[in-house]
């Protein structure tokens, strides 16, 4: 999908808007920590009417850094990005963020006032790792956060965050209000009540016949340890969503009856 | 990284073999379904000597999919995929996998079995959408797992497995011994008792130091609700694992001494 696309469903225009996300962070590909900032990311930007199109997570690798970034940003209206903004050797997503845009990269004044103010608090020393953490590209916004000292930051398409999930929530609310968004994926389940393989053709014949509107199976265990089956229907065009619901509904009640 | 790679350390060769996750699913895009397999994999493959470099996610279309793996399966010793081969319209991974390769897709006489007799077990009925599990690129052989009954596969480099959790690892651990294996990455973690921004420059100074050694540093809050890290070293060789690890430790008596 290009960065800017607009949709035509039913006469109407909607803007669809888009996001990559990019978790930067050795810990996550070496399974040492679990990734929670993928699942919450997905959410909250479904939830505002972005879509994510893509996840990747590279190492703390500037080429590697660069390369994802570059790929990501040309793609899609947004790309956030998670870890790397500490005050260690191994965060080196400022300056990976920086090389990628071609632009310079200095201590942000504010950002450095801001972390002056909480040390005066905490009683913390100045230090040269300290100051790494206000280093950002030329140009760059901050993106404050209420928990830790340190903002991430927004340069061009590509907003910054930490890797921390309590911090990159903080970081993602607080620049929710400066993002575009387009018209919300809307989205019902249906209990199948079956197996997925009981449903699988006729499924597909529904989700062929209804433009606009994708369908997806995602099997489980029900209550009783028995495998079931969740439809997901999604649409950003109510009516569409509403006939094609119908439609897996009847589709089951045939089923059901032809059982009894 | 290219695909074997050989690491030169301390006289002695040691083959990495690399891999990469690409994770199928819009569920995980949309926030649906909060992923289980990357962190799975990520400690799977780090603890049998592969080193997971890199993971994607992406949605349940064609192109993407072909795209995503082409590029990881040309750069990677391996590529692992999860989710996309259910018996619904949206399981589309095989086709892509077999369109990747240029390959073409057919039932494979085993899988077909394997299924049957699971049939006769359960009482299901096979059908056309039964059928489509049984689906594979020409050539590929079966992954087998005491879970379901619809077996993944492996084709070339390219490792295609569930994405119910429960059935992934089921698969991978299935698929281990067959999997060509390089010298495992040794892992150390230290407690700092210190906050990341007081020790930065110096561990900054140790990493440099120490090379063919990865120093990662990683916040947490401990027992006491304080701002801690847990400094964590990697490496394949012991003795220069140990090496950086003494200089760490030797660095923090240092700073809790000036403390006292």
């Amino acid at each position: 999908m290009g960065a800017r696309e607009v949709e035509n469903r039913g006469g109407k225009d909607r803007e669809i808007v888009t996001a990559a996300l990019l978790v930067i962070g050795d810990e996550i590909l070496s399974g040492r920590t679990k990734d929670k900032n993928i699942g919450f990311t997905a959410e909250h930007l479904t939830a505002i009417g972005i879509d994510l199109k893509e996840v990747r997570v590279v190492p703390d690798e500037e080429p590697e850094i660069v390369a994802a970034l570059n790929a990501l940003r040309a793609r899609y209206t947004y790309v956030f990005t998670t870890g790397g903004i500490g005050p260690t050797h191994d965060d080196i997503t400022a300056d990976a963020v920086a090389k990628a845009f071609g632009l310079p990269i200095d201590y942000h004044p504010r950002a450095v006032e801001i972390l002056r103010a909480r040390l005066a608090v905490t009683g913390g020393e100045m230090n040269e790792a300290r100051m790494r953490m206000t280093r950002m590209p030329k140009g760059a916004e901050l993106v404050l956060n209420k928990i830790s000292a340190a903002p991430g930051f927004m340069i061009g398409n590509v907003i910054v965050m930490a890797g921390i999930p309590q911090v990159m929530q903080a970081m993602l609310e607080y620049v929710t209000p400066q993002l575009k968004t387009g018209t919300a994926m809307l989205s019902q389940t249906v209990r199948g009540d079956c197996r997925e393989g009981d449903i699988g053709t006729e499924l597909g014949a529904i989700a062929k016949a209804h433009n606009g509107v994708v369908i997806g199976s995602y099997p489980f265990m029900d209550e009783e340890r028995r495998p079931n089956t969740h439809i997901v229907l999604r649409s950003r065009d109510p009516q569409k969503l509403a006939a094609a619901k119908s439609e897996v509904e009847a589709m089951l009640n045939r089923l059901h009856a032809a059982a009894d």
